[in-house]
């Protein structure tokens, strides 16, 4: 927890630099306003149920439906664009898995109210700067663009069943080429000459310029196709200006993104080192999420770090830094009949800036140091009643194991500027 | 929202100092876990349903219960003391006012396995430094014992009742003695005499010595009522000698906590300029929380921050100071066909340690910073074509109107530098 606090508090940063401000909103929201929002799958997952008022209620799956629901609502008080990011935790009732939890927390950001690609760029800017912040620096985002796929599609004449194609394509890094062609054909108009056009452009290699160029080439009379393309480029181009290293763009045309809503440019970012566990911050452009709720037209784009996943990728790759305990200094509850000085103590170091704890119990001395070990305080002050009535204090350094004796004559100032030496020394 | 990340950062750090760590707990909690817990009022309160797996769940009230089911599966490997504290939302299906909400955040520490006063003296300490480090100078802390109200209760043979009498004199300083009394009159077995007895004990006035005087003489054969009595002043004493201010403290022998589990000390906060919000801190020792779920016996002492409620409070008092949003530096995207420009510019102060924001879409100059203005960005950076082309931009304070042309032919060293220079002398 200590780690994660730490890490949420860059991603907070991050978020800030870039002009994005917090908002929150109720982890309970209208069934009406969950359902079908994500697909039928995340439909199954959502935990709902009716509240005291008789009102159905479900707990968000995602933070996008609940700022898409936000968005309608306030967009006219509040103007566009509106940056905006969330920090908070979404529940999905499924089948859990390492990294993957019923309840986690999201870090969500938007820029709604606009369908410049300069947000689509920043989007991904936020992305590539959080992964570094966060001390991830082996990462590549890989980005595609739903209009190439559903253009692909529309030019097959089966743009209609694009929402089970998609959703059938999402699973091909996890099922491999030939159990997801099988579950392709399955849909319904869909034949082996539509499943090989689609797995031509995923399988195109070579330079970002090689692909571009020979992705053109396969569909050139569908509009939304050639647009879609054109968006990827103005992304990447605005990236490479940026002076994101190529090496961390992956232009990767077979990710689809499950859920539903997303209309341009998608992005996923997977760590070099553990790419099982699957994207750790993924998101795009929906331009009609809020369609529901308003007739302003909202366009948006965002995407989602999800920061339990990756505090349990980098867990497991051992980039995490081990933790500083909280307070710094002990102090030994040594003789019962002293207790008001021990307290008296620990106030005034406090007061003067120290983080202290003190042990509840006259415990054993040696079960205190224990206790102090294992919690990782660096310095225990140890006292009798004969030390304190001589007027001094042992202040021992619980790593090193070396003892020094500190006056107490000026009451704790000496006490105080030998401790704050010491850490300040460390 | 900036204001109560902010202030939830700085609870965290009290917490942290006193060498409380952080622990999280899921929302969702096991039916049987969360009933029976607060009493019959916070039962009925509580969003329970059955989910995917057919489990009666529910959504946790507060955060004590859920660190009590915590303690007795955990205590084995953590040992005690367990000083914890968790940040987190709860939730209660109440009709919602101010300060007041189906959904809030509580911010909780508890120290677990422990009767030493030391703790308890401890928990009102960390109180006192949440409200003066959060800003709150003006403030009393009430305290009282539940044994001492127990304890008069078993002295009238009425001790069976414990629970409905708690929860009505609870009640006294929201509806007055009057309609307390019809109600406490309708529970069985209660009379006059025992009301006024009651009411004796919350009528004591004068200086904290002489409650203590005044009330030892209501009861004088009943062991628990003088051990109630002799926790306070242990508790009393304590926070004297770790020299917090008298005037903060407030002896008051009628608060009762409306929660059934606590068995000690108990703890309520009222800010002195609205007193009317209700306790902006609570808390006491429990002894006996986790033994439904562990033979082990598992004292506690703890307290929990509405962080919510308090935000209100400060709102209302006026006493949150105007937050400075994240990004100072504001850059205009003026013309469309230097776009490259804007980005790379933005990109070059980002990696400079300068937090930036750019304006999606090349609208009107004017409308831009507008936006910025309402933002609350401090400086603009302004260039067209020209001006980009000749190798200079304008910088513009958007407080004052001042505006300074600088140059870019270095790359962007003199803008950095100047913008650093502005924003330190700010």
């Amino acid at each position: 927890m200590l780690q994660r606090e730490q890490l949420i508090d860059k991603v907070r940063s991050v978020f800030q630099s870039y002009g994005f401000s917090p908002i929150d909103t109720p982890a309970l929201e209208y069934e009406e306003i969950l359902l079908g929002k994500g697909g039928e799958e995340t439909d199954k997952q959502i935990y709902a149920f009716e509240d005291h008022g008789g009102r159905r209620v479900g707990l968000r799956f995602d933070l996008t439906v609940p700022l898409a629901r936000f968005s309608a609502q306030h967009i006219g008080a509040l103007g566009t664009p509106l940056k905006r990011y969330q920090i908070a935790n979404v529940w999905r009732g499924e089948n859990t898995q390492k990294g993957r939890y019923r309840e986690f927390a999201q870090c969500d950001f938007d820029t709604i109210g606009t369908k410049s690609m300069v947000a689509d760029i920043e989007t991904a800017l936020v992305i590539h700067d959080l992964l570094v912040a966060l001390g991830c620096e082996d990462f590549k985002i890989h980005v595609n663009n739903r209009k190439i796929l559903t253009g692909l599609l529309a030019s097959l004449g089966i743009e209609d069943q694009t929402v089970p194609i998609l959703r059938c394509l999402d699973k091909l890094a996890k099922v491999g080429i030939k159990d997801m062609t099988t579950e392709m054909l399955t849909i319904d108009r869909v034949d082996e000459a539509a499943v090989a056009s689609l797995l031509t452009l995923t399988e195109i290699r070579g330079s970002i310029a090689d692909i571009f160029k020979s992705t053109r080439r396969i569909v050139t009379n569908n509009a939304l196709f050639t647009a879609g393309l054109d968006e990827l480029e103005e992304l990447i181009h605005g990236l490479i200006v940026a002076g994101v290293p190529e090496s961390r763009i992956h232009l990767d045309l077979s990710i689809a993104r499950g859920l539903d809503y997303y209309t341009g440019n998608i992005f996923e970012t997977f760590l070099e080192a553990l790419p099982a566990i699957g994207s750790v911050c993924s998101g795009g452009r929906y331009d009609q999420l809020a369609e529901t709720y308003t007739k302003t037209e909202l366009p948006g784009v965002g995407a989602s770090l999800g920061i339990d996943r990756l505090l349990a990728a980098m867990q497991e790759i051992g980039v995490l830094k081990p933790m500083q305990m909280g307070a710094e200094i002990f102090v030994v509850f040594f003789d019962p009949d002293r207790r008001d000085d021990y307290i008296r103590m620990t106030r005034q170091l406090r007061l003067a800036g120290l983080r202290v704890e003190m042990y509840s119990d006259p415990k054993k001395i040696g079960q205190q140091l224990k206790y102090a070990n294992r919690r990782g305080h660096r310095f225990a002050l140890i006292a009798g009643s004969n030390e304190l009535d001589q007027g001094h204090c042992q202040v021992k350094d619980l790593n090193t194991g070396d003892a020094d004796n500190v006056s107490l004559h000026d009451g704790f100032g000496t006490l105080v500027d030998t401790l704050k030496e010491k850490l300040s020394a460390l």
